[in-house]
């Protein structure tokens, strides 16, 4: 258990955290984005940090000066802490501060422990309807609606999503809320296109058996699609999501890329079409949450896996590296 | 002389026509746009193709039905010939018809002649404050004014344009009229940062030189620039351009690649950047003129060269592939 938390901070009882693919990077690949040689200039934190920042839980004890959080809350956890100074703090775009740190990242707890001190702002209360389990996916849900917002999805587009993992799932159950006509997901593991399925998906394209640009023109009346969410970061899916989109369309980039990938910058021009980038949910968390509370996202197809910490590495990490396409999200408890 | 203009048209009396790179890409590399085994399916015109799309002239006929064009007005023409029954000719887009024609491409005639006969729509009126060499400018600084309002270049904005040709230079002047608070240049060429300075630059940066994005932080206390404007079409300029944006930054695509070229797609992600192609200044012609009638565009350091039709293959295509960087706009002027 941590110490009382600080001025401005709660305790959070840990209900589930999520695994999340960054997670599995630093497990893998780490540190990535720990720091190590030099604390967080934001939060003084250095290695070693607890991981995990998808969490929902209870609010057990509330610090000094906070207010808008009580003790026995049920909160799901926004990750991002920001230096609260800069211009894009200022602006409610906390994900674009310079000195950003993450919870589970560079920050002295995270989610996979029975107890977490938190800054209060970063709790947003659950309402009754929605169950700790399905709390644990409002962190990374609120990044799927927040791309389907940039996207600007609206009533009468027809949608393309590239790529049926956690964010590629989690984006198509957003477009449909947000009314989309349309939502074709193009997924090459049959697992992920069953769970496509399952969460509403109009058409599901497998681009190992038909050529995708060929499957977005005849989905589309020959036009290309309105708007295109790239959730895979390949170094084909940049330039095919581009060109998937009809003149005009959007084509946002949520997917996280290795490295840099090609762009047919030609059919960019000549269709006029917008690429935007877009990061994290800071902002759209109420509303994520209150599309969980209406019954209009359904988490349980994403659930592949709730396991106890103490496996978190064999049952957890492993899995998903050795059995990736049968995973989606494995929730972890503190026993 | 061409026969009498037909229902609609209008016969125009070439003053000059400048050479466009897309004229002197169907003389190296073409047939590109010109068709050649099939008529085109909104004109029905097929090679032989008279070149030349930038003109000034005077109309000299008027054809039957045609409102709003008198025989003596100087015009300046526009060059998209749209299809006018699809969604985008409907809704003030021309340039994405997908049966787009081209004046001097995939049209009877072009500017490299005597006379033209053109749609009346095609016709905009100078004023006489703008004269035949600088209303054989409009087409091009239309592209560009319209580069700049797709960039949302506002008052405080700090910008920068990757390449000093004819659409940089002009992009350049286009930013400086919407009021941007500094535009930086990036050229390689002496000739061109010398006409980027003339043309009203705050700084040009040489990229063989001094590292570009490290020029782009300095300029930008460390930012990036809110807008780029990227006009050269290179492997290493698209990537550049993003990279050089500040977070939310916006990157207008102008230049003409030949392939694919990389995107850093995570440093979109991370910046929520946005990237948008811009294609021909159809929509903002009368704006462009007017900018020229009010003196705040500068067309003469543009016209490297004023030629008869009769030189136009040594004096002017051989110019621009030989004299590459000494040269921005070349105007042809009938015999």
């Amino acid at each position: 258990m941590p110490p009382s938390p600080p001025d401005g901070q709660v305790m959070v009882r840990v209900a589930y955290c999520g695994i999340c693919g960054s997670d599995l990077h630093e497990y893998m690949a780490g540190p990535v984005k720990i720091p190590v040689e030099v604390p967080h200039p934001t939060t003084g934190v250095q290695a070693p940090v607890i991981l995990g920042h998808e969490l929902a839980g209870e609010v057990v004890e509330v610090g000094p000066g906070v207010t808008g959080v009580t003790v026995g809350d049920r909160v799901a956890l926004q990750s991002l802490i920001g230096c609260l100074e800069c211009r894009w703090c200022k602006s409610g775009l906390m994900g674009l501060c310079p000195k950003l740190a993450f919870l589970g990242k560079s920050w002295h707890s995270g989610g996979f422990s029975a107890y977490v001190n938190v800054h209060d702002y970063m709790c947003y209360r659950l309402p009754e309807q929605v169950s700790d389990e399905i709390g644990a996916l409002v962190e990374p849900f609120a990044a799927a609606v927040r791309s389907v917002r940039e996207g600007q999805i609206k009533a009468t587009d027809r949608v393309a999503i590239l790529g049926a993992g956690p964010i590629g799932l989690m984006a198509l159950q957003a477009a449909r809320i947000a009314g989309a006509e349309s939502v074709t997901v193009f997924e090459i593991a049959s697992i992920r296109q069953e769970l496509a399925w399952q969460c509403g998906a109009s058409d599901v394209v497998d681009p190992s058996k038909r050529d995708p640009l060929e499957a977005a023109l005849a989905a589309t009346d020959g036009e290309g699609f309105d708007s295109v969410l790239e959730c895979v970061g390949s170094s084909e899916t940049g330039i095919l999501a581009g060109r998937m989109a009809r003149r005009k369309g959007r084509v946002v980039i949520v997917g996280v890329f290795e490295k840099p990938a090609p762009l047919d910058y030609t059919d960019l021009v000549f269709g006029e079409k917008t690429i935007i980038g877009t990061m994290g949910g800071f902002g759209v968390f109420e509303e994520a949450i209150g599309m969980m509370a209406s019954g209009r996202f359904h988490g349980e197809p994403l659930i592949t896996g709730k396991i106890p910490l103490g496996a978190i590495v064999a049952s957890g990490f492993e899995a998903l590296v050795h059995e990736k396409e049968r995973h989606i999200k494995i929730l972890v408890r503190p026993e």
